[in-house]
């Protein structure tokens, strides 16, 4: 009798099981279908980048940015919506960038280049100085002050293209365009120039945020980004003549911070309201394109997860939350901002995911969590199976949500397939028509059957 | 000491398992580093797409290609590149296609529309007649002859968006192109227009193959493709007007077969040289743009596979062959007189691998094979994890190597991520500037290492 009684109850769960099982499945095929037949990313991805555009920390068009943020996830309906008071840096690229190879007297080369995020100026009749090129620091500090005093130096260490994954190639060769002028300065050179963060060969001069550090003011030197295609000009002529002259004028500026913003909206939980859930991008882009992968996509992603809810009339057990960060290209100050709100407020924040590695077809997520949790996680990998993204890893997560580790909360990345990502990346071709309707709306449906799924469980 | 003696076997074979999976490990990186870092496949297509462009069967541009694809593969230094003479259908486009609807007196739309591949041409002063829409074969029939006689039938039933897998969304539409014009000539129908196969809505027709089957010469009906905007544009003009009038001019044409030819290159196996492994795409394109992902993409990454082979000096066991089809579109006339030539020469074909999805990032393969033989190739799946290439699973393979089933060889199709795949398939934006380096590379490394390992096990 007690092992006809175990039988039964055995049976009774497996079959609880598999309809909770099937329910789940339902509910992510509806996800995917709302996302792909009536989704609203694309067409709110098409404002974002055509009609604000380029939306750098500190600029009238982060503004714009944050007021049709606001606005859009009003028209969603949710519980709540507000602004997140941040100071943000600002930096203005100015009016010109210009660079020439000098290649001989009264002749020059003119090369596409332009200033990386937080330079300096140039003098304004611009600088002309001998060029040294290197690959690594490394190589750099071993050629010493006396091969690179009163010099450009030119870091032309190239991403590594047999790497399978792109972010792996950009953290190899990174260094070199946000800390190459810091180095090159205590070198006594007069300014730097860092080939293009593009696997590609192309015209496209990829800007991106640099560091001075602790470097004292009047030791900071200009530092722009060269085409990739410029790039392999300039070392070719070097390589016939070290000693021809290279010149660079660019305006760019720094100014005091200014106020901005972070978005928030929510959809309060219905069980346990206190969990919170939180899924965001960042607002922010740079100047060069709109901003289209880098990081609207995110963006939309986001605000898609809360309507899709809302638009399939799922309430949520536990309350979840968009937030549209401000200034992750030079600053992290909306993420950190973030952070200290929910510290100051007490909150229990459970899972956040990010969205900021481009509006591609999804690959799978990554996840930064403890071993028990990521079991946890791991086990839902067959509800992703049908729509391929079911690449589940441990990894590094994202800059914006970085500020809310703590040991406890689950951190995660939507990880779609990198391989074009930096032909766009900082660049001006990081535009609308990149995007392809359908994997950027895979993507929102991935990440609202994540959210959906820890929505369930919890942690 | 028999225990020992075991112990002592088992530990020295799981040993040489190891060792022989690090090999592998290592060959299979290093092709894809080869691939990556000193590909042709790019350099390959973009001369096929931008020196030679649209190719279709029977045309001069098919015969450079054929010429083309005998002298690079002459030049990889394979032991034998021949061609393979193969009849194939020629039809051709003409001067002109031209469509509008009639609004009002006087008063018309211009709407892009391109003849269908084999439909026949309109009167020379074009036709001009009412529109049924429908969405169905069985929509049509039930409407009957009294209905749809003397008319255009619109046939209007868009790919569903709603599946993952845009090739099974495909297939879910593309009988309207291919048998529409049949079905709808035995109602007495004037001519057929037929919403493209295309999941976007934009500007570009799709062509495509269509075919009369056994309708008497005298029956035969004009069919043309219009772009989805165009096909919305007609459906809402429609619904305003049901008696609108639709104008259709075109001059395409049919002609005899003429000879053409498969290009064949070979490395000879040095172990097993009568088992045969077979690699290809189709040569031929649709002519409205330059065939670059369908299938120039499958053309260069199968020649490029050989070219690993050779450029790493790997010494293959079993006969390495590529194939680069003909006529693949409109007739399949190469993938059958290949599987003929390898009957008529007793060839022990065991595998043969097929590229015609697109230059896109690969996600896997497909299979057609028994149960044992699918359990082997999936035990090869961790191989492909780190390139996230391992979604293998069975299937129809495809559509060239179709002809050479025969209960035994082992079938396999690449399958790379088809989101974008229909934005370009059979129009005019199917052109180089479409590819992605990288992802053209990685279609190339996937399947050299699955010829690679199917090389070495054999099945």
């Amino acid at each position: 009798m007690k092992n006809l009684l175990l039988l039964f109850f055995c049976t009774m769960s497996f079959t609880l099981i598999q309809a909770q099982e099937d329910i789940h499945k339902e509910k992510i095929d509806a996800i995917y279908t709302e996302a792909l037949t009536k989704g609203k990313a694309y067409e709110w991805l098409d404002h974002l980048s055509n009609n604000i555009g380029g939306r750098l920390s500190g600029s009238l068009n982060a503004e714009r940015a944050v007021q049709w943020g606001k606005d859009e996830l009003d028209e969603v309906s949710l519980d709540r919506v507000f602004l997140q008071d941040v100071m943000v840096p600002k930096w203005v690229r100015g009016t010109f960038e210009y660079a020439s190879i000098i290649t001989g007297p009264g002749r020059s080369m003119n090369v596409p280049v332009c200033s990386l995020g937080g330079s300096v100026a140039t003098p304004s009749a611009g600088l002309l100085a001998r060029v040294v090129e290197v690959k690594s620091f490394e190589e750099l500090e071993a050629l010493g002050e006396a091969k690179v005093k009163g010099k450009f130096v030119f870091y032309n260490r190239a991403m590594p293209s047999d790497l399978i994954n792109t972010f792996e190639a950009y953290s190899k060769s990174v260094n070199q365009r946000s800390r190459g002028a810091a180095v090159a300065a205590r070198l006594g050179a007069v300014g730097v120039i860092v080939r293009s963060m593009n696997l590609r060969l192309d015209d496209y001069p990829h800007t991106g945020a640099m560091y001075y550090g602790d470097l004292p003011n009047k030791l900071r030197i200009p530092a722009a980004a060269i085409s990739t295609n410029g790039a392999q000009l300039l070392s070719s002529m070097l390589s016939l003549n070290a000693d021809l002259d290279f010149y660079l004028k660019q305006d760019c500026r720094n100014f005091p911070d200014v106020p901005s913003h972070n978005v928030v909206g929510e959809i309060k939980g219905s069980e346990f309201p206190d969990e919170i859930i939180v899924v965001g991008g960042h607002l922010d882009s740079w100047d060069l394109g709109d901003g289209a992968h880098d990081d609207g996509a995110g963006i939309v992603q986001s605000m898609e997860v809360l309507r899709l809810f809302k638009a399939m009339k799922y309430i949520p057990k536990r309350t979840i939350r968009v937030v549209l960060y401000m200034n992750e290209e030079n600053g992290l100050r909306g993420g950190k901002a973030y952070a200290k709100y929910a510290k100051n407020n007490k909150e229990n924040h459970i899972f956040a995911l990010e969205s900021d590695a481009g509006g591609f077809s999804p690959r799978g997520f990554v996840f930064e969590a403890s071993p028990e949790q990521f079991n946890q996680v791991s086990s839902w990998k067959t509800y992703f199976e049908p729509y391929l993204a079911n690449n589940f890893k441990l990894g590094g997560s994202g800059a914006d949500i970085g500020p809310l580790r703590n040991g406890k909360i689950v951190l995660s990345g939507l990880r779609p397939d990198s391989q074009r990502y930096f032909d766009h990346h900082h660049a001006a071709n990081d535009t609308f028509d990149a995007i392809n309707k359908r994997e950027l709306e895979l993507g929102a449906a991935a990440m609202a059957s994540l959210v959906y799924l820890v929505d369930q469980y919890g942690f």
